[in-house]
């Protein structure tokens, strides 16, 4: 048996080289198959440009792909469920207005803007990872069965027939030569036999295949479906985002305009004539107090009132940790120019 | 000049390890300051920020931004004006399915399917670099000013202030020490003019970027409006596209059952009893004279004929350049092994 299927492949082989090279033709087969021959091949290259091309399109970031991709393969290897998102750029986007919007304050008009847009670029975030789970479940997943079970099965009876059609032709051959030829009618009815099986399958798989379409139809139908929501969802919430901007907007350009007073140092109760005694120097204490007797305008922002509003806000030393100073032209080199300071603090003094 | 230039900046860092590691404490300017400060440093970080994550939101893709930006330097250093335009995923896609619904044929339904859809994300790939450019003019360069003029000029003060103000500190420090110090008043006098100078162009340059904020709102408002149009146009689109491809769906669904019956090989005129010569074998040309004159059925497919349908297309014979067949067991595998092949055929051929 063993023979028999070696036998058989170098057969094979034979007829190929004898077709390639030696000018031979082989049996053809007829127009229609060769129709859904070209048709099949198209389908079966199309599912997988196809998963991959959506896939960039749901997650346009292939470093992020390939990240999430590791992470998940690690999580497999070791046991836990880690979850891992892809990161939406609408949502990366509202992630930063959102921290520095609320960094700037409740009192900046900027700021509330910039939270408000935040929010709504998260939203739309969200949507997008609705859109992604959707499309993955009904347009990808349909694909990627269609791809591993019938897709592979006409393949396989396709390469098979190619087989045959070989082994077939190759016996027809050597016994039309004649001469020292072996080959028994038996024998070559057996190929025919196969081929003629292969043949049905063959065409009968890519039939059903090519049949198919409205499910092919209708999975399209479904993504553009699943887009049209999402972009209506979008539609919705850049509605009301837009409306609320336009509205900040009118407001901080209606507002009153600031006058603005810049304080001097002596304002500040900073003067080259005070005390200084090298260590717990009292300005900054003065000044806050004098700030708050001082009736002779202290306050540096002045805004004419509006009706009905809060009082103005007394400003409370809020007790910062420290943290280096980005331009302090000092605190950012780094310890050696500080060492090489404190060198030459100390050559300073001896002076 | 050079000398006190020199002297200047060694008091500025004897003061500032002074105050860092013997704990004295320097001239603090007051809390409204302070809270202009921290709100222009967190404008100055959000600046960069948002500038990074919008271009990131408008091509995601990082290996695209970073190849188009390749490109347009080597352009620039050739002289040459080569347009490189980010790879939109939507289009991507899109072109993708254009390709493979042509590929597929006029007469697939699931082919002008994915033509139809393949056009409409080429248009909202179009959309998207409107968008593109819409809000690189209106958002990321007004931005970009921001960041290269005005922020620039008041960190520049800032900085500034902050070497004055160390300047003044010490001074003043090492005459309040008294001994052996050479300070004269008149130089504290020009430090401090220095630093209320420093401190009046500090406020106000913080002030004028912070009183601002009406541009800035106004900015994320025309960002906001670009999106929603894009998106409006999107639904649009997708609208028409959903609704044409539903009715494709059913269209499909409704065309009569194909009948379909395998041929055999007696069909094609393959048969073991033939004549095989080896070379030049007729039965192509049989078979495809035969599927024209024999009327008892040699059309494989039979579809019973709506009213006023075309005529069934004749198949002609079209002449395909001569390409790998992938699913050739033997052509797929390379010279080697054909090489390999070749030498068996010989053998075979003397045996």
């Amino acid at each position: 048996m063993a023979f028999a299927g070696l036998k058989k492949q170098i057969n094979k082989c034979n007829q190929y080289v004898t077709e390639k090279m030696g000018g031979a033709e082989g049996t053809k087969l007829d127009l229609d198959f060769m129709d859904m021959e070209k048709k099949t091949d198209v389908t079966y290259e199309l599912v997988e440009e196809l998963q991959m091309k959506t896939k960039e399109f749901l997650q346009p970031n292939p470093t992020a792909r390939a990240k999430m991709a590791a992470v998940k393969g690690i999580s497999k290897l070791s046991g836990q469920a880690k979850s891992n998102t892809y990161p939406q750029p609408e949502g990366v986007l509202g992630d930063c207005m959102l921290m520095y919007g609320r960094k700037l304050g409740d009192d900046s008009m900027f700021g509330n803007a910039l939270v408000e847009m935040g929010e709504g670029l998260k939203t739309m975030a969200d949507y997008k990872y609705s859109l992604d789970d959707n499309i993955k479940q009904n347009f990808l997943e349909p694909l990627h069965h269609l791809q591993t079970k019938d897709l592979k099965e006409v393949m396989h009876h396709r390469k098979k027939l190619q087989g045959r059609r070989l082994d077939f032709d190759c016996k027809r051959r050597r016994q039309a030569k004649g001469k020292g030829s072996n080959v028994t009618d038996d024998e070559i009815k057996m190929a025919e036999d196969k081929f003629a099986e292969s043949l049905h399958l063959a065409q009968m798989g890519m039939f059903n295949l090519l049949e198919n379409d409205v499910e092919q139809i209708s999975q399209l139908a479904t993504f553009a479906e699943g887009l049209l929501d999402y972009h209506i969802q979008c539609t919705e919430v850049l509605k009301t985002l837009t409306e609320a901007l336009l509205e900040k907007k009118d407001e901080a350009a209606n507002r009153p305009k600031m006058e603005f007073v810049p304080k001097t140092l002596t304002e500040l109760n900073i003067d080259a004539t005070d005390g200084y005694n090298g260590t717990n120097d009292n300005n900054f204490i003065n000044q806050h107090h004098g700030s708050n007797s001082n009736l002779s305008g202290s306050y540096q922002f002045k805004r004419p009132a509006p009706k009905s509003a809060p009082p103005p806000k007394q400003n409370k030393p809020d007790l910062l940790p420290y943290k280096p100073d980005p331009l302090d032209p000092w605190s950012i080199q780094g310890t050696y120019s500080s060492f090489f300071a404190f060198l030459l603090t100390i050559l300073l003094t001896l002076y």
